[in-house]
C-alpha cells in the first residue's frame, strides 16, 4: 500500500483526505447545527438521513456529502452508524464532526430508540485518531471551544436512545473510547481486539478510557490496559469488564439485531428514564472527561513523543500500514528497537 | 390455577389476600414499634419470634399473626427470614412492612449476627411486587412518608448483622433488589434466575437496581440488565458480578449454613465494624435510593404503562400466571405482539 | 520449631529480632529523612542502594543495614523489592520503616519506572502484620503522628513509577493491603493465596483493605474476603476480581519481567501522567485510610480480641507456626473451639 511516512499512525488513503477536506468546510456549519438543532426538530430523521430530493435542506445535503460514517435505518427506531475510513478505520477529523451531528440530531428524534455501531472495513471497527491530523480534529463555537469530542461522549452516555457498539475487528484509542461511552458493548469473540496505544506512544489518552476503563475493569486492570498499551483480545476484554459480552463471531449480528429489536419494542421514556438512573450512579464526572482531552492534547507537545514520531514512521515505511495496525501492541512494544 | 385478570402481574391467591389485608390493618401499628423499638430492646429474640404465650405483648401477637415471611432460629446468633406466598412469591405489602419489623428489630438484638433470607416456595426466590397492589404499599409515619421499603433496604445494608440471600429460584425486580441490599448474595447454579421486568412493563426500577447494579456490574451491564429487562441465569450473573458466588444446588444450603456458622463464631462487633468501613467505600447515597423509588411510583402513572397492562393481563388469562411468572423474561419481549 | 507463645501470630525469629531492634533505633532517622529527602534527591540510586563504601552517607549506611527487605536493580529503570523475614513472612516495624524509605526515595529517582514486590521465603509473599509488636510501628514526625503505613501506601499509589506485586504464596493481611496499593498484582496459579484475618482475630483491617476491596471485587465480594477472613486460592481472586490476573507459576515471573521491561521502554513522564488520570478515576479517599487505620489501632483494645489472643497463642503452641500460618484461613475459623 502506497503511504506518506510524514503521517503517523498511518496516512489516510486519498480519498479520505478528501473527504476530509470537504468536511474540514462543513464543520463549523455542522457544529452550529449541532448546538441549535431546531431545523433538524420539525424533520422526520428519514428525511434527515435518507433521502436528497430537490427540496432538501441545507442539512440534509450536507448529510448526503462522502463521509467516513453511512447510516442505515433498518426500522424507524433503530440506526446503524456504519465507520467506512478504509483502510485501517482511523478516527478522522470529519469522523468527529460528523458522528456529533449524529447524535445531536439522533437525540432530537422522537422516533429513535437503539442507535448501533459497527464497521464496513474489515479487521477494523473504530480505530485511533490520526494524529497527522490532530490539530484538526473540530471544537464547538463559543468562548470554551469545547473539543467536539468530549461533547459528543458526553452527550451520547445521556442521549435518550440506548447505543450498542457491535465490535469486530482492532477497536483502538479514540476507537475504544467512543465503544466506552456507548450504552452496550458486544464484541466477537474471535476478530474483535482491543487496545489503548497512547502511552507506548509517548502521550495519554485523552478520549474517556482512563475515567471509564477504571469504572468497569478496577483500577489495576484500566492501569495494565493503558500503561501496557497491549492488545487484549475479546474474552480477556470481557474478563476484564471493559465489554459487556463476548460473543461469537458467527452469533454477533444476530445478538445484536435481536437485542435491538426487543428494545425497540420497549418504551422510549421507560428505557431513556431508567438510563438516567444508572447515569446518576456511574457517569465519571464531566469535568474529568474535559481535563483528560486537555491532557492529551498537551502530551502531543511532549517532546519524547516527538522523538518516537520518525520511528513510527519508519516501521509504517517498512511493514505497511495495515501490517503495523493490524498488530499495535506488538509494534508499540518495539519501537525504542527501532534504530 | 384460577386468578382475577383484573390483577398484574399476578393475583395474589385468596389465602395471601387475606393475610394481606390483616396486615393492611397491622402496618401502621407495626411501623409505629419499627420507629420506636423500646419495647423490642427489653424482649429477648426468642421472646419476640418463636412464642404466643398468654403474657405476650402486642408486638409478640401481631409477629404470630399469617404472613407471607416466617422466621426460624436455628441457633441463638442466626435467623433464617423464609418467604412464603405461593404460588410465586410476589411481594405484597404484607411482606414489606413484616421485613421492615423484622429488620428494625434484629437491628436491635445483641445477640443475632447472621440474618439468611430464603424461600419455601418452589421456583420463586423473592420475586417483583405485585403491581395490583401497588398503591397499598406502606409508608412510615410522619411528614416524609418515607416508603417503607426504602426504609428497609437503607437499614438492611446498615445493619449490625450480616444479611446473607440464598437464592434458589426466580429472583426479580423487588425481589432481586432485596437481594441487592443484602450483604452477600448465593445463588443455585441451576435453579437460580435473575430479572429486572420494571421496563418492559413500561416503568422504571425503584427499589435499588439502578443504583447498586452500576456499582456491581459495571454501567453497561446494569444498562444490559435493566434495559433488556431479560431473564439472566445464575452463571452469568455471577460473571456479570451481581451475585457473589454461583454455587451447585446441592451444595448451596450447606455452603451458606456454613458459612453462617462460620460468621457466628466471630466477635460481632468486629462483624459490625468492618462492615462500616466497607459501607463507607461502597453503599450508593441514600437520597439516590429515595429518588429512584419515587421515579418508580411516578412511571406507574405514565399512559404506555397503563397500554401494557391489558396487555399482561391477557397473557396471563391465557397462559396461567405460574407460567408467565416463569418465563417472565421471555414474555415481556412479545408483549407488543399482544393484540 | 521455636517460638514464644506469648507473641501472636507468630514470634519473629531471633535474627528477625534483632534487626527490628535496630531498625526501631533506626526509625525516627529515616522517618526524618523521609519526609525530607533533600539529600537523596542529590544521590543516584546506585548509591543510595547498591554501595557502602567509605564516604558513604548517614543514609546509605543505614540502607546497608541487615533489613527484613533487600533491593536489586536488575536494570537502572527497574526495582526489586524482596521481602525476606523468615520463616512467615511476617509484617514488623522494621519492614514498615524501610518500605516507606524506598517508596520515598523511589520516587525522587528520575530513573526509576518499575518497582516489583516479591519475596524470597517459600510459601509466603506479603504476610500480616506481627500483632506482638503492633504498639512499635512507626509514625511520622509531627503533630499528625501520621501512621508511616498510610503514608506508605499512599505514595506508592500516587507514586510516579509503575509498582507490580508479583505474589507466590500466603499474602495476608497488610501484605494483602501492600498489594492493593500496588498498580499491578499477578498471582501464581498455583502458590499464591489471599486472606484478611482480621475479623476472625476480632479487630477490623486498618490497612486499606476495606477502601480498595470493595473498588474492584464489589461490596457483597469485599465483605465476604474481610468477614469470613478464610484463605481464597489466586482463581477465585482473579474471579473476584483483587487480581489483575492469575498466571501459571512457571511463567509468573517471566510475564513479570516483560511486563516490566515493556514499560520501561516507554516514556517515564507519559506512563506518571496516565496514572495520575487513573487514581483521579479510582482511587479511595485519604482520610478513608487514615480513619480505617484508627479503627483498627482502636480495635487492638478491645476485650474479645484480647479474650482471643490466649487460644491463638495456644493453636500456635500446637501446631506451629509455620503450620497455623500456612492455613490461617482454617484456623482462625476454628479458634473458639479452642479451650
Amino acid at each position: 500500500m502506497a503511504h506518506d511516512p510524514e503521517r503517523e499512525f498511518v496516512h489516510p488513503p486519498a480519498e479520505a483526505s478528501r473527504r476530509t477536506a470537504q468536511a474540514g468546510v462543513l464543520n463549523r456549519r455542522q457544529l452550529m447545527v449541532a448546538a441549535g438543532v431546531a431545523a433538524l426538530a420539525s424533520q422526520s430523521p428519514g428525511e434527515a438521513f435518507a433521502q436528497t430530493d430537490s427540496s432538501a435542506s441545507a442539512t440534509e445535503r450536507k448529510m448526503a456529502q462522502p463521509s467516513t460514517i453511512t447510516l442505515e435505518r433498518p426500522t424507524p427506531k433503530v440506526l446503524k452508524v456504519i465507520f467506512s475510513n478504509p483502510p485501517v478505520n482511523l478516527i478522522v477529523p470529519e469522523t468527529v464532526a460528523r458522528l456529533h451531528e449524529i447524535v445531536v440530531a439522533m437525540s432530537e428524534d422522537p422516533d429513535v430508540q437503539v442507535v448501533i455501531f459497527t464497521s464496513s472495513v474489515p479487521e477494523f471497527f473504530f480505530n485511533h485518531f490520526d494524529l497527522g491530523q490532530a490539530s484538526a480534529f473540530p471544537a464547538l463555537p463559543g468562548a470554551d471551544a469545547t473539543p467536539a469530542w468530549v461533547d459528543l461522549v458526553l452527550r451520547l452516555s445521556r442521549a435518550p436512545f440506548i447505543s450498542i457498539a457491535s465490535i469486530r475487528g482492532r477497536t483502538r484509542g479514540g476507537g475504544n473510547e467512543l465503544a466506552l461511552a456507548c450504552d452496550l458493548r458486544y464484541a466477537s469473540r474471535q476478530q474483535a481486539i482491543f487496545g489503548q496505544p497512547e502511552v507506548g506512544a509517548g502521550i495519554v489518552p485523552g478520549g474517556g478510557a482512563s475515567e471509564r476503563l477504571p469504572r468497569l475493569a478496577g483500577r489495576d486492570r484500566a492501569l495494565e490496559v493503558i500503561l501496557s498499551s497491549n492488545d487484549y483480545d475479546a474474552d480477556l476484554a470481557e474478563r476484564y469488564g471493559f465489554v459487556t459480552r463476548t460473543i461469537d463471531d458467527a452469533e454477533l449480528d444476530g445478538f445484536v439485531d435481536g437485542l435491538a429489536s426487543r428494545l425497540a419494542s420497549f418504551d422510549r421514556a421507560a428505557l431513556a428514564a431508567a438510563k438516567v438512573q444508572i447515569n446518576r450512579a456511574s457517569l465519571p464526572p464531566d469535568a474529568d472527561l474535559r481535563a483528560a482531552y486537555a491532557e492529551y492534547a498537551a502530551s502531543l507537545g511532549w517532546p519524547e513523543f516527538q522523538a518516537r514520531r520518525p520511528r513510527v514512521r519508519r516501521l509504517i515505511a517498512e511493514k505497511g500500514v495495515e501490517e503495523v495496525e493490524r498488530h499495535l501492541g506488538h509494534y508499540i512494544g518495539i519501537i525504542t528497537q527501532q534504530p
